[in-house]
């Protein structure tokens, strides 16, 4: 097979590499800035796919990954975040049109799940399910070897599962997502509340003006390891509800192997702990938890960009 | 290809048929009782198959179609209900053995789904979410023209998704599932508490001693049919929350199609009117419900027969 381009548009930066068939190491890689909220992002996208472009070889795809939500199915942008301009916008057709080559795009989560499940601690499954924990909480879901799209595209929006009717309300404007109960900001939001209920902690409300960002996840983290109840409870909490969401994912899905990625995924056992104590007191048949992998992403930042490069190679030989 | 032989092993009834390729009607078909808590059960299965066997004709593979819990990845029965000799049996192996053809097992809530996909109400799709709403709930999904089955085959068990980690018990044993609160007997034990506590109705509370059984889903829904207010809000309540469960799949496999089979949705718009509200109002992208077909399953009680077909034919031509 000849060369795959992939780029992986995150929310700061433009990732690119070009890889040789069968060889981990890119032959060419670049970053730019994203820019999101100024003009000219098709100009810099296509900028920073000519610099790693192959010298001589052909490019048999382009693989694209960017913030959802889009449609894999036609390529198009729907909505991202901070960028009127790539509202509905044909972002695979257009890249594909200006270098003569096939294009493909698909969400963040799922070619990091796609990438995980190709290059790092899926391989080998079949059945993989990966969920990064972070700002959002986002998901991706491999059954058989295929990446999992659905008919709009829009399969594998684990975080907006629904796992309190009456719960708190999610980033998407809906209530009780998982989302809204285990991310790093539910986690924040969840002390802040405490703080004004006047529970004691070591942590510090905010002053009245400042915003919620100045409590961080990882600052929660750390005040849990020094032995905060509050900081304790609020990972518990997050622990607690990931694992009531991920039991209903196994009824679902039911893969060989739930990878965790993210940010908030990196506090270790003050989550995992909780986490598994749910889940095994939530999962309703046993059978579920034989051989089950539960581990942590291995790829790290470069998961979507080799997501986007298992897509382009998958497509581009099918 | 050859004749294709299907059993649908029911609680009382066991349907055996046998296929020609491409044809809806079977060359031979025959009923007999399953009795399960009986010994000589797979006597009796290989006779039903032995009475449909075509004349003179080769048979290219048999479809087994069973309530779980059971592996189709094996053809081993796990733990199938009042069956004490079927405990952790080889069934479909036995059945290949004794006949020298290929057999192939699943459970009657996936076969269902298939059964609709390829002969039913979901033909012409390729992701499909088939519900039945009946004593439990089960479900199967087809993704991209595949079976979900799962890496232990035990996929698609959406009756037991969490919808309240503090709802009621289901008769799994755990707590909140959507099968607890929208399930026939989820609706009857509602309307019983409620009478229990003192709710008006003209629906009349079993004397003591008496089993739940005395008042049906189908009783309920007469009563509302007559204006009862409390059967109608049962009915409500139930179609609530299975539109809070349907929002969490939509949300997780993205189908083309949901398909509704089961007696309790029978009850038409009694359970359908609330279910339609509280699905648009729990979707979290207006995408998911763009072209996507609602409906109720075709086929009946055909449906896991056809289903036991669909999968023998797909595993044979494999």
């Amino acid at each position: 097979m000849d060369t795959i381009i992939a780029v992986d548009i995150g929310g700061t930066q433009m990732r690119a590499a070009s890889y040789a068939p069968d060889k981990l190491k890119p032959i060419k890689q670049k970053k730019i800035a994203t820019l999101a909220s100024e003009p000219g992002g098709l100009e810099r996208l296509t900028r920073v796919i000519e610099e790693v472009w192959p010298n001589g070889d052909k490019v048999a795809a382009i693989g694209l990954a960017s913030p959802g939500p889009l449609d894999p199915h036609t390529g198009y942008l729907l909505a991202p975040p901070n960028n009127p301009e790539w509202r509905n916008f044909p972002l695979a057709p257009r890249v594909s049109e200006h270098f003569g080559v096939q294009a493909f795009l698909d969400n963040d989560a799922n070619l990091a799940a796609l990438g995980e499940y190709r290059f790092g601690a899926g391989k080998g499954h079949h059945d993989v399910m990966y969920i990064t924990v972070s700002t959002g909480i986002g998901a991706g879901v491999i059954i058989q070897d295929r990446l999992l799209q659905g008919f709009h595209g829009l399969a594998a929006e684990l975080g907006h599962s629904i796992i309190d009717p009456d719960g708190p309300l999610c980033s998407c404007g809906f209530n009780g997502h998982l989302e809204a109960f285990s991310s790093g900001p539910a986690i924040v939001k969840y002390v802040l509340g405490e703080l004004e209920a006047g529970t004691k902690s070591s942590m510090r409300r905010p002053r009245r003006g400042k915003r919620e960002g100045n409590l961080t996840p990882r600052e929660v983290a750390e005040a849990a390891r020094q032995g905060d109840a509050l900081a304790i409870q609020a990972y518990r909490r997050a622990g607690e509800y990931l694992g009531i969401g991920v039991a209903s994912f196994l009824h679902a899905f039911d893969p060989s192997i739930v990878i965790f990625g993210g940010g908030v995924s990196q506090a270790g056992s003050l989550l995992f702990d909780p986490f598994h104590e749910s889940l095994k007191k939530r999962v309703f048949h046993p059978r579920y938890l034989e051989g089950l992998v539960i581990t942590t992403a291995e790829l790290g930042d470069d998961a979507g960009l080799l997501g986007a490069r298992a897509l382009a190679e998958m497509k581009a030989s099918s």
